[in-house]
C-alpha cells in the first residue's frame, strides 16, 4: 500500500498485538486482531479471534464499537473471511455495520474463505490492502506457511549439551537442560497442535507427551500426539494414557506425516525427535524452524540429537539463519530459520 | 573497607577503567590503573601499566599530577609494589611525591612484589584497602588467578555446529563459524600469551596461531606458540613459520604443559584444541574458562570439539555457570565459568 498514513500504520499495528493473543489457542484457523475508528478517528472497538468456532475478530471489534462503526473504518490483519463456517461471513457483518473503509494487511491464501475484499467494494467500500504486511505474516506465519504450502508447518526441537549430546551412551538423557527452559518447551508445546517423536524416543525415554504448567499440571487444550514408525509401543508407554489423544503412524516417510496431519488439519507440528526422526525430516527438507535448547555443559561421549544426514565434507554443512537467541537460566535457546526464508 | 565515601568509590572505578586497557598488552605484569586526586579533591592524574618494562599505572598518575599530588589521595586497583623490577618500587613514588592517602582495592598475591602498604603505612600515609575488590579482581582475574594457582589460566576455545560438530568425517573444519565470530577468535588470542594445539590439530588443519586482522595482516605482538603431543610436525607447518615464537611440548600431560608454560611467565594459555587435547585438559580439571563459538547450522556426522571424559549416564554430565551470550553475526559465542567460581 503506498499511501498509508502514520495513523493508519498505527492502527494496524495495534491489530497486530491484538492478533498475537489468539497465537497457539485458534487451531486450524489464523490469528487475527482488528480494530474499529469512528468516522472522526476515535477508537470504537477492537477484538481477535481467541478460538476455533468462537467469534471472529472484526465481529468482537464490531460488537464493541455498535453504532459507532458506522462511517468508520476497520483495521484487520487478514482480509476477511467471506465464508460461513461456525460463524457468518466477516465481510457481511462490516458492511451491515455501516463501516465506510477497510485496510487490511495480508491477503487470505485460502481459497474457501476469501473474496472478502471483492465482496466490500462490491458494497461500495474504500478497501485498502498492504499496511505492515510483513508483520501481519509473520504473526500468522504458522498459519499462512500450512495454508500456502499445503501441509503442516514444522518445528524441529530438541536440547542439547555444547557438545552435541543430547542422550548418554546409556541412553540417559534427563535433564540436560534447566528449569526454565523445560517450562519454555511447554509454553511452546501448547503453541503448537501436534507433538511428534519416533518409536524409539518412546521406548527409551517413555514421554507423556503433554502441556503441563510448572506444577506438573496438565493443561486443558492438549495438541495431538503423534508417535511415528513401527515398531511396538507398549500398552502402558506414558503416551497412551488418556490426558492426550494420540496417533500412531506406522510409516518413515515425513511427507505421508506430514499428509496424514493435514487431513486432521493440523497447522504447527513440534518434532521431538529422537535422531532418525529429526534426521528423516531434515533430509527430506520438510522442517521450517529448528528451536535448540543448549546447555553450558559437556558430555564428551553419547547420543547426538540429530541423525546421519549424509555428509561427508564440511562443504555439506547445512547453514541456517539465527532468528533468536535468548538465554534461560543458565541454558540459551536458539531459534533458526532456513536462509532462504522458505524451507529448510 | 567499610567507610568507603561515594567519592572513593566513584574514583577507584576511574581506576578500573583505566586498568582494563592494559588488558592483552602487560603479561607476565597484572593490569593496574591509578587516580591521584589533589589535596583539595580534584582529579590531577591518571594513567595505566600498558606494557610489562614500561612505567606502572601510579608512576603514570605521579607524572601527570606532578606538584599538585602533594597532600593528595592515590586511587589504585592494585596494592602499590615495593620491588623494584625494570622499574622502581612504586610505593617508593607515591612517598617521594607526597602522596597523603592511598586507597588500593586488591592485596598484591605476589611474594615478590608486595609490601608496598606496609611500607607506605610506615612513612606515615593513611592507607586503606577494600574499595571495589570484586570489580578489581574480575578485570584482573586471568593475572590473579594465575599467581594464585601458580600455573597459567586456561582458556578452552572451540568453535561448533548446533550438533557439537567441529569437523566433517573428512577431518575438514573451514568454515564453520562466520566472519565476525573468527576476527573475535583473534581478538581473543591476542588477550593471551600463548596458543596451545595437539599435535593432530597440526596434522590435520595445519593452522598458523597467529593473531592476525580482518585483512590477515600479523599482529606486532605475537603469543607463544605451543604445540603438544610427540607426534612429528613437519618442517613445512605453518606453524613453524617465523611470524611468532614457537614451544614444542612432547608430553600428554596438561599438568606438565603448565608446569613448562608458567617456567616461561605464561599467564593466560588460550586452548584450542583439538578433542584430545581438550578431553586431557578437561579431565585434569585444569580449564578456567571456555569459549564456544556455536554456528546455526547441522551436520549430521563428523568429530566432535570435545574427546571422551568417561561419561556413561547422564549423571557423568559436566555442567557450567553460562557467564554471557553474545551474538556474532549469525553465530553466538558462549562463555562458561566454573560453577564453583573455581577451576572446572
Amino acid at each position: 500500500m503506498e499511501n498509508a498514513s502514520p495513523v493508519d500504520v498505527a492502527w494496524m499495528r495495534r491489530a497486530i498485538e491484538l492478533a498475537a493473543r489468539g497465537i497457539g489457542s485458534t487451531h486450524p484457523n489464523p490469528v487475527v486482531g482488528c480494530v474499529i475508528t469512528s468516522r472522526e478517528g476515535q477508537p470504537v472497538g477492537e477484538g481477535f479471534h481467541a478460538v476455533a468456532g468462537g467469534p471472529h475478530a472484526e465481529v468482537v471489534a464490531l460488537r464493541m464499537a455498535g453504532d459507532q462503526a458506522r462511517g468508520g473504518t476497520a483495521y484487520v490483519t487478514l482480509e476477511p473471511c467471506n465464508h460461513t463456517g461456525r460463524t457468518g461471513p466477516c465481510a457481511d457483518a462490516l458492511i451491515e455495520a455501516g463501516i465506510a473503509r477497510v485496510l487490511y494487511a495480508v491477503p487470505d491464501p485460502n481459497q474457501q474463505a476469501a473474496g472478502g475484499a471483492e465482496k466490500l467494494r462490491s458494497k461500495n467500500l474504500a478497501v485498502e490492502q498492504g499496511v505492515l504486511q510483513q508483520e501481519a505474516e509473520e504473526v500468522n506465519q504458522v498459519w499462512l506457511h500450512s495454508v500456502r504450502a499445503g501441509r503442516p508447518f514444522v518445528t524441529w526441537k530438541f536440547a542439547t549439551t555444547l557438545d552435541g549430546r543430547s542422550a548418554a551412551p546409556d541412553r540417559s538423557s534427563r535433564w540436560i537442560t534447566g528449569e526454565l527452559a523445560r517450562a519454555d518447551v511447554h509454553r511452546k508445546r501448547a503453541e503448537c497442535d501436534a507433538i511428534a517423536v519416533g518409536t524409539q524416543t518412546v521406548l527409551d525415554d517413555d514421554p507423556e507427551l503433554t502441556v503441563r504448567d510448572q506444577l506438573d499440571r496438565p493443561a486443558q487444550r492438549q495438541p495431538l500426539r503423534v508417535v511415528v514408525g513401527d515398531r511396538e509401543i507398549p500398552p502402558t508407554a506414558r503416551v497412551r494414557n488418556d490426558r492426550a489423544e494420540t496417533l500412531l503412524l506406522p510409516t518413515h516417510d515425513p511427507a505421508e506425516v506430514l499428509r496424514q496431519l493435514d487431513d486432521r488439519q493440523i497447522r504447527h507440528l513440534w518434532l521431538e525427535g529422537g535422531p532418525t526422526l529429526a534426521a528423516a525430516f531434515l533430509r527430506a527438507r520438510l522442517v521450517d524452524q529448528i528451536v535448540a535448547y543448549v546447555a553450558p555443559a559437556v558430555l564428551g561421549s553419547g547420543f547426538s540429537a540429530i541423525g546421519d544426514l549424509g555428509a561427508e565434507s564440511i562443504d555439506h554443512l547445512r547453514r541456517f539463519h539465527l532468528a533468536d537467541v535468548t538465554r534461560l537460566g543458565d541454558d540459551v535457546r536458539l531459534t533458526l530459520t532456513p536462509l532462504d526464508r522458505r524451507t529448510f
